[in-house]
């Protein structure tokens, strides 16, 4: 019954539901990774994905032994989960490897911080105990995400005979963010992530920000940074005597390496053109009449950077007032972690951006910025398919697959205005128009170039941005990751 | 009438005063920094200080044609003055400097940014005309601070047989700071700062960062950075044909070099026992009686790290309720550039915190915090003289001369707790508790361990700290630098 392939995950590829009557349903969750993931790992013999039961139905699912094959739920207690989650994962390292404290006030490492941690410990504990319980001998483990950072080399001690690759979603922290943490923290943090053979991240910048920043010659033990060569870059380490009865550890290599996640094309444009898309593009196309279209989406994010994409629409309608009565800002932006008073603080302030705008500009028959506060999936493909230009202007992100869903999808041809801070513009810069996303004047001129390009460009850089999109689609960034972590050790 | 020896600052060694009945008055200004200089300079013979004309009375003067020897005055247009000096220089270079930026909101580099940067560029167009006008041939010129960081580059293409120094006394910006600049913004302050021929700053990590952040390939020029040989750091630099009429300048060397101001000990001592002090003292002693103290002064600067401060006291009263009625925190804080929305909160929230850490741990007979918003240097000193442990913890800050006057002027022995993210760290670090500002819990513990110090130690520590904090006062800091720029230039 053992694994010989694992993945580990804070959320898993389903959840359950419990009826009135008592009952629990299992659904499988939607969305390109996870279907992705599902499907390639649904080829791998006795795959088993291990995750957090995040609701009250799936501990209850766990409490009955309810479960699905290739599906192990665990049980975190609310409290701890709750301090590792919100506490550190999102509330600590999200904004580290965001770069999105205000700094003058936050990060706050305090004793409330170090509670917070300890269930971050917890928490990575279950997973890597999970994960030393299910595994076959030799066994290929790809744990993902921030959430993770620890557990690799907490597996490493558990079961050192497997291959432990991690992945991370998210960008890495520069080394100045990296150096806020309390030094024992950094440490725990940068041992856990070279736990793993194998460390992948989204673009070169993030790998080079972990090679960079696990640079440790401390009481932990000694990590070097290990620049390419023959193709491989990484991190050479041996942990210090504490660690070990006395002796060095053995010396040991983490690869670090680039892997893009791309869009699976096949399956987006079937998405696309499902009836209900055609739908909500009908009823778009009916709004928006014949005027052109900048189209953002987005969660109302932090790093998204929705205020200076409104800034940026402002001033384009200042500097090129030709535009005014031509063109519309579809921005969609829905709610996203509420439960923060500056995630609320942000939200309100785009929603009264956009209202100033409108008020400042708008006409009797002109209403210059349409926000859009649903999470809906199908009113976002409509706006992709009918975008003339997709603003994607993050401050910080670690891929960002909007800027890759939408020049897949697009009819005509949609100009992209990409920020130098998105994951994404290693791949796609190129045939984009990038933008420092702090310069609002330059993203309003790009915003205006774009708006101006003659159509039979657009459609060419559209097709290579769609080429450049779909070329490492989930299915295949996880076996390429699956692959790697089997094959032979480089020498020492 | 040409002079040999120049300094250009924004602030001057004056002021004037305009009485009711139209007559100008000059008043010398105090302070370290400014008296120091004022000595160093007054040896040299027809040396001359350049600034800006700060009031309507200095530009009255102006007018009037009013003036004293070795100072001259530049009556920049208070609209243009106001651009450059709150608009570019405090709101942006002093955040960026100092990584206070709320980077979901902050920095906007928009049209109105723009237009203050062109008055930041008229401002110092002004100071690099007025020196040009006034140097001998191969004079030796002094610029100081991020206020003229443009000043070099224009005042050489002006005279290029001066030997031009620049002065920060701030940190620099991290590269990764560096780059929200727009290009050609950060081109326009790499190439202002790399017109001087010997760059200084507090620190080596400032000067280092200075290196790495002037790393530039683009249509300006190529600047390449050149680390330590032969005990000279700086950046090798050729502009690029634009600059020079289709052929590439000349390749030149500014080399980048750590001057870490002191304070004076005779001066400071001399000041620290007026009767004035002796008065202030006493009054202090009276309201503190027995109760050991931690001091820490400051203007309520984003930089200077008071919130957090004030949480590690905090914690301290928690985790060591045996320091409770026996401790008392002087946090002389008083207010500074309340004109800003963002500096009014900051000073409005230490004022609630301070009063909140009373209104929870308070009794009849002792608050555990005393903050004095009164910028009084006199009670300061006496504070200085009086204080068991002094807290320094800015988050990033060019030195920090509290940090240095305090052991010079401390009677019984002063433990001090100092960030790492003080200039003052480099020199001072190996003789005070030093912590990551960010970490509250490590701070409550230096504080602690500096409460619990046995004399001797403090003693000891205090007397090294107060030789490290004299080794280069402000007189020997500007002529070192005086003779490095009037050395013959190293070989290319």
């Amino acid at each position: 019954m053992a694994s010989q392939v694992l993945v580990a995950a804070n959320r898993g590829p389903l959840s359950y539901a419990l009826a009135a009557d008592g009952t629990l349903s299992a659904r499988r969750g939607g969305g390109g990774l996870v279907s992705g993931l599902s499907a390639a790992l649904a080829e791998q013999p006795d795959a088993l994905w291990i995750c957090a039961a995040l609701s009250d139905a799936d501990r209850e699912a766990v409490r009955r032994g309810v479960s699905e094959p290739g599906v192990r739920m665990l049980p975190i207690d609310p409290e701890i989960y709750d301090g590792a989650y919100n506490g550190i994962a999102n509330s600590v390292l999200w904004f580290l490897h965001h770069h999105l404290y205000e700094i003058p006030r936050e990060p706050v490492f305090d004793a409330e911080f170090r509670r917070r941690w300890a269930s971050y410990v917890t928490y990575n504990e279950a997973f890597a105990a999970a994960l030393a319980e299910e595994a076959a001998e030799g066994a290929a483990v790809l744990i993902q995400d921030y959430h993770l950072a620890l557990a690799p080399g907490m597996l490493r001690e558990l079961r050192p005979d497997l291959r432990i690759g991690h992945f991370t979603h998210t960008p890495w922290a520069s080394r100045e963010f990296l150096l806020m943490l309390p030094e024992d923290i950094r440490s725990q943090l940068v041992w856990g992530m070279l736990g793993a053979d194998r460390l992948g991240f989204h673009t070169g910048e993030w790998a080079d920000n972990f090679i960079t920043g696990a640079h440790l010659d401390d009481a932990t033990g000694i990590a070097e940074p290990f620049w390419p060569r023959d193709g491989q870059s990484g991190v050479w380490h041996r942990k210090a005597p504490a660690g070990n009865g006395g002796k060095y550890g053995e010396k040991r290599f983490a690869s670090v390496t680039p892997y893009p996640l791309g869009v699976d094309g096949d399956e987006l444009r079937a998405l696309a053109h499902r009836p209900e898309v055609d739908d909500k593009l009908a009823a778009l196309r009916a709004e928006v009449g014949d005027l052109k279209t900048i189209v953002r989406v987005d969660r109302t994010e932090l790093s998204k950077n929705i205020l200076r994409g409104l800034l940026a629409y402002r001033e384009l309608l200042i500097t090129h007032p030709e535009w005014r009565e031509r063109v519309v800002h579809l921005a969609s932006a829905y709610p996203s972690r509420q439960d923060l008073t500056v995630y609320r603080e942000y939200t309100e302030s785009v929603r009264e951006l956009a209202a100033s705008i409108n008020e400042e500009f708008g006409t009797d028959g002109w209403q210059p910025v349409l926000v859009s506060v649903e999470d809906d999936f199908a009113r976002s493909l409509a706006a992709y398919r009918l975008a003339d230009v997709a603003l994607v202007n993050p401050v910080r992100d670690g891929m960002n697959l909007v800027a890759k869903e939408i020049p897949v999808v697009s009819e005509a041809g949609c100009v992209l205005v990409l920020s130098t801070g998105a994951g994404a513009y290693e791949e796609l810069g190129a045939d984009a128009l990038t933008v420092n996303p702090y310069d609002v004047t330059a993203t309003a001129d790009a915003l205006h170039a774009a708006l101006s390009m003659p159509a039979a460009e657009r459609a060419d850089r559209t097709k290579r941005l769609a080429v450049a999109a779909t070329a490492l689609p989930p299915a295949q960034w996880l076996t390429s990751q699956l692959d790697a972590l089997r094959a032979p050790a480089p020498p020492s």
